[in-house]
């Protein structure tokens, strides 16, 4: 069969507005015609020997011309025959019987004399494959733009989900894994298209409707149809709805519907947009005329519907939080009492992931990252699995994944997953316009090793190929391999903001942390102390620290890493310097970890945004006055945007263990009110 | 490394015009700054404590001011400390010597007493990675336009060939299979490129070039270096050009010219567009700054180029032939002796493939398909060999594959290959317009089987995947698997025309010859005999084959199923019913093949077309006064067009073994003049 390898190949193989139809004085002619085409017939092709005239008769709702254009004083008259001269048939509206329309074209020789009549006997029909081209959640019928799709609020083209949630609240595998529709609710993840038909109760014997799908698009989808209405719509009979079309099954016939009645079909995504699928996925409805036994049908009239597949988006800080995750361990009660309080203060939810499913793991945002799918009918979040799968990779599929509640994951095939694989490596940035180009759901961040080292960790390409190719929040490569850890969340965050492009972006600095501390030491706090808290710990002073040169390169050599992706940040993200606040946040270099660096003292910047309260790593810094002045610093910095700032003690529950209170959190947002297909792309 | 999965991930990762520059008070700050791009540095990160105001002072080729805009009565003046004061750094052109150039920040405190100095010592360079951009042959200087690609005679970007001919004719493999450049010659496949500078004769200590590339582009490109100038350019030292890049090659360090002087480079494409390669590939030149050993070094500046491989082009029948293709074989030496009369005639080369080469297999018109590849710097012709390979298989690459010409072909790995994948069944028309879209190389046409088909004949993925990944002549799926032999050049071919849109569209018509038959019945030639000159054949006369109800019906089919490719090349090619003439040609169906048909009589729109003379074969029909009517009506049908027709016996050494003239020939054409990187697409 067809192998409609490009997407554009359809569009080859349907004869979309005329068809060639074939007289023959010798026999009458059945013919089938869809209302809104043209019968194109060659009037010389079929003339008896002998013919130099000839004449067209029809009955009222058959309509003709010429092509090209003949003189011709009435239906009756005698037209000079001409071998170029096409007839084109059509009718207005569909027939209430089988060949109740009629035209037939009468042939004469030089004498005037008829030497041979062709009859044509005219069926009209009507056939509609209808889709929500216009996004508004109705089947409306017979869009014209339905066979192709346009991004933008002047956009058209429907839109599909994929069903990647859980009907079945016991069964943890999502439902486009399941043979069968589960339960009625399912339906509601899928998309309506319809079929509508008018015309006579019954098509003409051998004549059949055809839906059918190319092969690579097979793979992404599924349609089902629906049981006629005089049957129960309820939960029992919902697991036998016909599969119509899907992997393997590459076109099927359904039945005419007849008269004026319309026939359901649910259309089910498979996958998400990724390096070898586009997102658009094409189905065919096609006409069949009967030819002889062991002959081919020829398909005669193909309606065409497009879908695109929603991408998965992301949810940047600046969207209000619905759900805050955490995980229980047998060492941070205290850092959950402070979440908790945080959390209950904000106003949002709070789950905390026991010992038992999270086995120890606390680094709940390197194990998953939530996002959404959204379409006219129907949204819903899905939590994007990484391929990190440590001691919490039953979460995301196990407890997670629901009702409305989506899952997806990539995993390499035969390459390792790294340490750049945990999902602290990517963030989303809050909208933004650059260059005049806008990003109204912001855009993707990762980090990666610089493009010219010629060793360096990586994020595995098929999470990559899975995020570049959703397209609508398109990422941006940052150099995070410089990190021993290695996440773009440990130097950068955004927080909401009152002004300017309603966020700031965050970096850690150390040139701000090294101006802080030489105005400490220059207002007379030389000898306060770092963590003076913690009896156990080296206690440094703040001359000792500004006096340790090679703690000093070190961080510039950081803060150059840090400018790098600074620089990329502002070109990507069309920042200016004021859109960004550099917090005060000195690292050190681990020899054991060739040389990649760590933070020195609590990451402030690698916090929990909720709303404008800001959960921050407690830093334990030299105090002034009987308060941390890093503590200050930064509640100066956030209280200029209205932020709250709490601090909260993360030091041996997570810093200790390389990670802050980002990476032990992580929070499910609101979706944004902006459409992603209002996107111009 | 940066897994540039994205092609548009390279832009992410280059801040291409500021980058952020840090001031240090303790330590004098040495600088490599490129021309065209600003250092951007915070005065208040590097501010000492007590700060209150700064002033800046630079040498004569430095250039700074203020962003946000600071009032400065002079260059000396005291300018207040502001958090967000960012100093913007420039040079207007490459420096002489190193540190040639100066620039310092003065800090004061509130009693206007200097506390602190920064010192930038700064030195320019210039540094421009150079290709034709511009498409005239010429390597520009910096074209503004170069790391992006566009279509159209406004467009822009580099063009690249795929080094797929042979430098020596001995060896019989492409060149891009070598592992060296075998001869001088070949650098004229390649496309040059330039790296240019400007600056010191060294660049500062530690400082380097890198060239690179992701990895998906590696597997795509080489790029050589060329010997510097003093070294002799002949063959002997060719074969030593360092490869720069190339598959498992994705960096490497380039010398830095030093002074005004520039290194070339040469760029050889080996892969052609595919379904999974868009074409495009993307070199980059980065300055790398040192930072300490063991630390990967910094990138600071990239210049980025984009190149496009050039795609395979297909020549239409209405190019000028520039050498014919036939096989010798035991049986064909009547048919040689006419075709050769024939191109001999029309001035053109012929080519007689020996039966040492064909082993027997004269249908060299299957076996591979002529076309070329074009850019600015070079073109030459390109063989598509089929993965049919029968006994011809090794005639492409053993013959055609030499010096300039070129050689390409697509194999399935796991399918296996059918009928459908012969070249027969692949054929591009003339330039067309559809619909308001110039098609100004044409369309490909190929023959499938019917999209609704359960099952069905099919041309294999990896060549489909192809023939449409070269995008400039998109191609049309034609229904051809009603054939036997099922190739689109048994139904249809393009003949050129003086008028219309230069040539007409040729379809074989049952109904067109049932038509003339029944006129010379009408006429009084009912007794005339089919191949009166074979004595050994049936000899039907035209009453029996108008007698005969079962061939009449076959034949309507036939002409249903030669409709429905009307009706797809009229849409697809944006046809009138005036450009396209029909041809008397009966089909029969065949029981022992499902019922698929073949011709009834020597095949006439199976022609081979050499400018103004097409050589048809000859139909052995019905005489009228001693002659053909076939023949008659194929003269006075042709002859309107001012093309003359010869007829060629080819019944017993091609159209008994189901083929005829086109299967048996092959042309080579001259390529268009218009020029690919020229369409709209």
């Amino acid at each position: 069969m067809f192998e409609q390898v490009n997407k554009a190949a359809p569009e080859n193989t349907v004869p979309e507005y005329q068809r060639t139809c074939r007289l023959d004085i010798n026999n009458p002619q059945h013919v089938l015609y869809v209302v809104g085409t043209s019968l194109d017939v060659s009037i010389y092709r079929s003339a008896p020997p002998g013919s130099k005239s000839f004449s067209v008769k029809c009955t009222s709702q058959v309509n003709y011309s010429f092509s090209p254009p003949t003189l011709e004083t009435s239906h009756h008259s005698h037209i000079p025959l001409d071998n170029n001269t096409t007839l084109l048939i059509s009718m207005d509206r569909a027939s209430e019987f089988e060949n109740d329309s009629k035209l037939s074209v009468r042939y004469y020789n030089e004498n005037k004399n008829a030497i041979g009549v062709a009859v044509l006997h005219l069926t009209g029909v009507e056939i509609f494959l209808d889709v929500d081209a216009d996004r508004d959640g109705i089947v409306e019928e017979n869009n014209p733009n339905k066979g192709s799709w346009k991004w933008g609020p002047d956009g058209y083209g429907a839109i599909l989900l994929v069903n990647c949630d859980s009907e079945s609240t016991r069964s943890k595998r999502p439902d486009l894994l399941r043979s069968r529709i589960s339960n009625m609710s399912d339906l509601k993840d899928m998309s309506p298209m319809k079929l509508r038909t008018r015309g006579p109760s019954h098509l003409p014997e051998g004549y059949k409707l055809m839906m059918h799908i190319c092969l690579g698009d097979s793979e992404k989808i599924r349609v089902f149809r629906s049981i006629s209405s005089d049957k129960r719509g309820n939960s029992s009979t919902v697991k036998n709805l016909p599969l119509v079309l899907g992997p393997k099954v590459l076109s099927q016939e359904v039945p005419y519907p007849g008269d004026n009645a319309e026939m359901d079909f649910h259309v089910e995504g498979l996958e998400f947009p990724d390096a070898d699928f586009d997102g658009l996925v094409t189905i065919n409805l096609s006409l069949l005329k009967p030819l002889s036994d062991g002959l081919p049908e020829t398909p005669i009239f193909t309606d065409t519907v497009i879908f695109r597949v929603a991408p998965w988006i992301m949810t940047p800080n600046t969207l209000q939080p619905e759900e805050v995750f955490v995980c229980r361990t047998t060492d941070n009660h205290q850092f959950l009492k402070e979440i908790k309080t945080l959390v209950a203060k904000s106003g949002f939810k709070l789950m905390i992931c026991n010992p038992v499913m999270n086995r120890g793991d606390r680094w709940i945002q390197d194990e998953m990252e939530f996002g959404y799918i959204d379409s006219p009918h129907h949204r819903f979040p899905v939590v994007l699995d990484s391929p990190r799968d440590r001691e919490l990779k039953n979460f995301p599929c196990k407890v997670l994944l629901g009702p409305d509640f989506g899952y997806v994951t990539r995993e390499p095939q035969s390459e390792e997953v790294g340490d750049l694989d945990s999902f602290g490596n990517l963030e989303v940035s809050p909208p933004v316009t650059v260059n005049g180009k806008n990003y109204p759901l912001g855009r993707i961040i990762i980090g990666v090793a610089f493009p010219t080292a010629k060793y360096g960790r990586n994020m595995t390409k098929v999470v990559q190929d899975f995020l570049w190719a959703q397209r609508v929040q398109k990422p941006i490569a940052l150099f995070s391999d410089w990190l021993v850890v290695g996440h773009v969340d440990e130097f950068m965050t955004f927080v909401p903001a009152p002004d300017r492009k309603g966020f700031r972006l965050l970096l850690a600095s150390p040139d701000a942390g090294y101006k802080l501390f030489r105005e400490l030491k220059n207002n007379g706090h030389g000898q306060a102390r770092m963590f003076d808290v913690f009896p156990k710990e080296k206690q440094t002073t703040v001359d000792e620290l500004l006096g340790n040169r090679f703690l000093q390169n070190q961080n510039n050599y950081i803060q150059s890493c840090i400018d790098w992706n600074r620089d990329v940040l502002k070109k990507e993200l069309g920042l200016d310097d004021e859109d960004i606040i550099e917090l005060p946040i000195l690292f050190k270099l681990d020899k054991k970890h060739e040389w990649r660096a760590e933070a020195l003292y609590p990451d402030m910047v690698n916090m929990i945004v909720l709303g404008k309260n800001l959960g921050i790593p407690k830093p334990f810094g030299p105090k002034v006055n009987g308060r941390c002045a890093l503590e200050a610093e930064m509640c100066s910095l956030m209280g200029g945007l209205g932020l709250t700032c709490t601090f909260i003690d993360d030091y041996y529950s997570y810093h200790k263990l390389h990670g802050e209170v980002h990476c032990g959190s992580n929070v499910r947002r609101k979706p944004f009110d902006f459409q992603w297909w209002n996107m111009e792309i």
